[in-house]
């Protein structure tokens, strides 16, 4: 048998084999037409009816078919708008979060969180900057550098972190990495050649992060998280502890300012050290900026940043703040030269200086300001039982959804096309705190013209 | 006392202390004269007679000063030149050559080898693929990052090695660095974790490179060399081999084509691996470039490139071509993000596919083949004890000195601020062959305007 489906408005030339019965054979038809992409994601399908008379079989054949790919999760069928190919499928039907989070194929829409939305890169002013930074540039620039990294860039990020996020510090103390992660795994061993052997994270995170200080040697217990945040009561005799205390990641919360100074006095009595992961502090929508913790006691405070949410991951960059004391430690840890380009280096040092970078991030608030007011609006419109919250900065939002929904959530969404990540896996292994169900959503990550789409995307899985 | 020295031809206020004899108040201010570049390197000073007439002391004070300074080497004294100030001295006087290596202050010539003329980075051929790689990369480019690297740079890199280099690769083989130290840093992880524990390397070689193996776990014995090159006969039980067979560092000959052969045997043999780092491969000059080892095995080779001295070190970019079986591990061991700057990629590609890339090598080659003609020609002039060898290709010569000179010929080069290795700082403390006096010269690393200066100063030191 071999038919166009008139009834669909495309010319879909479909075959399906009578050698398994003709409902599998209808299926195995459908779901590859979906998956090859010849029925676009959003196609509404004939009813079965008519489809069966295109085709020629049974009525009840076809309908047996648009139910099995309804269950598993190739169409959709709502009532009042009939069957519809789902947005576009991308894994196949599993029972874990887990499964689904490693579909494979390259989803509709994300909403991941931890990217900015990267087609808003300044493309042009950065090549602005590298042209400025070239021409100025020293040859010896180009030379084998510093582990420290270019002393313009440093400089720039001492001048722009004490204004911008009031860190207290010299260019002498900071130290240019490739990213956060490529500091972490740097303080880990640190920490861990000091005698260290436990590095206490939050409740929530990133498990990413967590590995790099076991890599190290260091344990990564969980410290408890509650309506205040983090709580530093359970540091004990940790040697560190690693935060987020400008926005809490995941949940979006500021940490309690009882608990910073718990924070600090745990550190000044002990001796231990706070790792401050500020990963998107220049974000804030709602209240003043909450000052990086660091400014309470730089010798006690490793302040850590990037331009990952900035500007874009791609490029590369971060930067670690040091108290005086681990200066040399570190330097000497990143290794005997620098690997992080110098070119790159230059170009942010310039973007900084020449007040590019504060115009780019002033436009980028205001963009994704809008888009968070949307997701707002939309999911308190369309999903009232659903509840946005940490929503005051940053590039996500935490959506508590009804207690048991979580799994089903996330996964309706891989099969929608739709990658999102829920709490649980952001959730510590040994974590206390009971466990939410929520998701969390980088509305940042869209570009402008798909963040229509994904939003109403998920809004549509939501329940 | 305060004067001014009229016949120094330069409005030069000195005052020497009597404080501690005049002799050595006069002595102090030359000095420091000197030091702080107000006598300008090079300048001839008044006869001792006329300087004693002009400062109204004795004579015989300002000889004995003069004496002291020349043999601080802070002076020189040379029949029929008089004295002059010293081509700036950059250090105190020191008994060994490692004490002058680390020398304080910057040296006015440096011959080092390991880095390209920087002055030549052709800046604005580099923008223009940075325009046009920005200009054409999807914005998905500037996400966080394959750890193998961009997809855009290991296809142009497979392409390049095959037709310049002789590598056998294609695009999946090939994981982007950020220069040679990283991608030995991670073989050196990934070898110990397969239970290799030593790793052989050359006789000649950098120290920085077989720190980093030891850092990793293995053992870094040194191969016997001749005049056929390494020779591989000790590898024994070795688990890998680091090599440079395109043009040994810093000897500057090929590995005999025997030698090769026998490597990839006993490769083959033992299933030990093989390290080559092509670190200069793009510069040939008298003869046909000596292909890639990797083309005789690519299963058992690792091939080790880089920026560094075709483009600049500063760009943190280099490259491994992989064994199959290695690829998943190395990527492993990299990361589970791409370290390395993604625009830096990006631009090098477009650098490589429009074309840029050969111009840039075609043009160097020329540049620095002539710096060569040059640097040999002055040795044979004006040190005919000196013979210039290894210099069929690469950025650096090595200059056999007579017996027993080396260490004072450095001491002297350093006193003279002129910046340059003994060969001893490149011998590996276990190496076994006799030890050679010489002198690696690295004759492409001045700019231009400082060559024909840094060539002055090196015939200056020469026995």
């Amino acid at each position: 048998m071999g038919r166009s489906w008139a009834t669909l408005g495309v010319d879909l030339h479909l075959e399906p084999s009578r050698a398994g019965g003709l409902r599998r054979g209808l299926t195995d038809a459908l779901r590859d037409a979906v998956r090859s992409g010849r029925l676009a994601p959003g196609t509404r399908l004939p009813s079965s009816r008519s489809l069966a008379a295109d085709l020629g079989i049974a009525r009840n054949t076809v309908a047996e078919a648009y139910a099995d790919l309804v269950a598993e999760g190739w169409l959709t069928a709502r009532q009042g708008s009939g069957t519809r190919v789902g947005d576009r499928v991308v894994a196949p039907p599993s029972g874990t979060a887990a499964a689904a989070r490693r579909a494979p194929g390259r989803p509709v829409h994300s909403l991941v969180p931890g990217t900015p939305d990267l087609a808003a890169f300044p493309r042009a002013e950065w090549l602005k900057a590298a042209r400025r930074a070239l021409a100025t540039a020293p040859f010896d620039a180009l030379d084998y550098g510093d582990p420290r990294g270019r002393p313009e860039l440093r400089a720039a990020l001492a001048g722009y972190l004490a204004r911008a996020r009031g860190v207290r510090t010299g260019p002498d103390r900071v130290v240019i990495t490739a990213g956060f992660s490529h500091a972490l795994g740097i303080l880990g061993r640190v920490l861990r050649a000091r005698g260290v052997r436990t590095v206490a994270v939050e409740s929530y995170g990133l498990d990413v992060h967590w590995s790099l200080l076991r890599d190290a040697g260091c344990a990564t217990p969980a410290l408890p998280y509650d309506e205040l945040g983090t709580d530093p009561g359970g540091l004990g005799d940790a040697g560190a502890v690693l935060l987020t205390p400008a926005h809490q990641f995941p949940m979006g919360t500021p940490l309690h300012p009882d608990r910073r100074a718990a924070v600090v006095d745990w550190a000044r009595r002990t001796g231990g050290l706070v790792l401050e992961d500020d990963y998107d502090g220049e974000f804030r929508y709602d209240r003043q900026p909450i000052g990086a913790l660091q400014g309470l006691d730089p010798d006690r405070v490793v302040y850590l940043g990037t331009a990952s949410k900035s500007l874009a991951p791609g490029l590369r960059l971060g930067w670690m703040v040091l108290p005086p004391a681990l200066v040399e430690e570190v330097t000497a840890a990143k290794g005997r030269i620098d690997t992080v380009g110098a070119l790159d280096q230059l170009t942010l040092a310039e973007f900084l200086t020449s007040g590019a970078y504060d115009r780019h991030v002033r436009s980028s608030r205001l963009r994704y300001r809008r888009r968070r007011d949307a997701l707002a609006a939309a999911v308190t419109a369309r999903a009232p039982g659903v509840q946005v919250t940490g929503i005051a900065a940053g590039l996500h939002a935490l959506l508590r959804l009804p207690p048991g929904t979580e799994q089903s959530v996330v996964q309706a969404a891989a099969w929608q096309g739709l990658a999102l990540h829920g709490l649980d896996y952001h959730r510590h292994p040994e974590a206390v705190a009971e466990p939410l169900d929520a998701l969390v959503v980088g509305y940042g990550t869209p570009p402008d013209s798909a963040w229509a789409g994904a939003l109403e995307a998920l809004c549509r899985v939501l329940p």
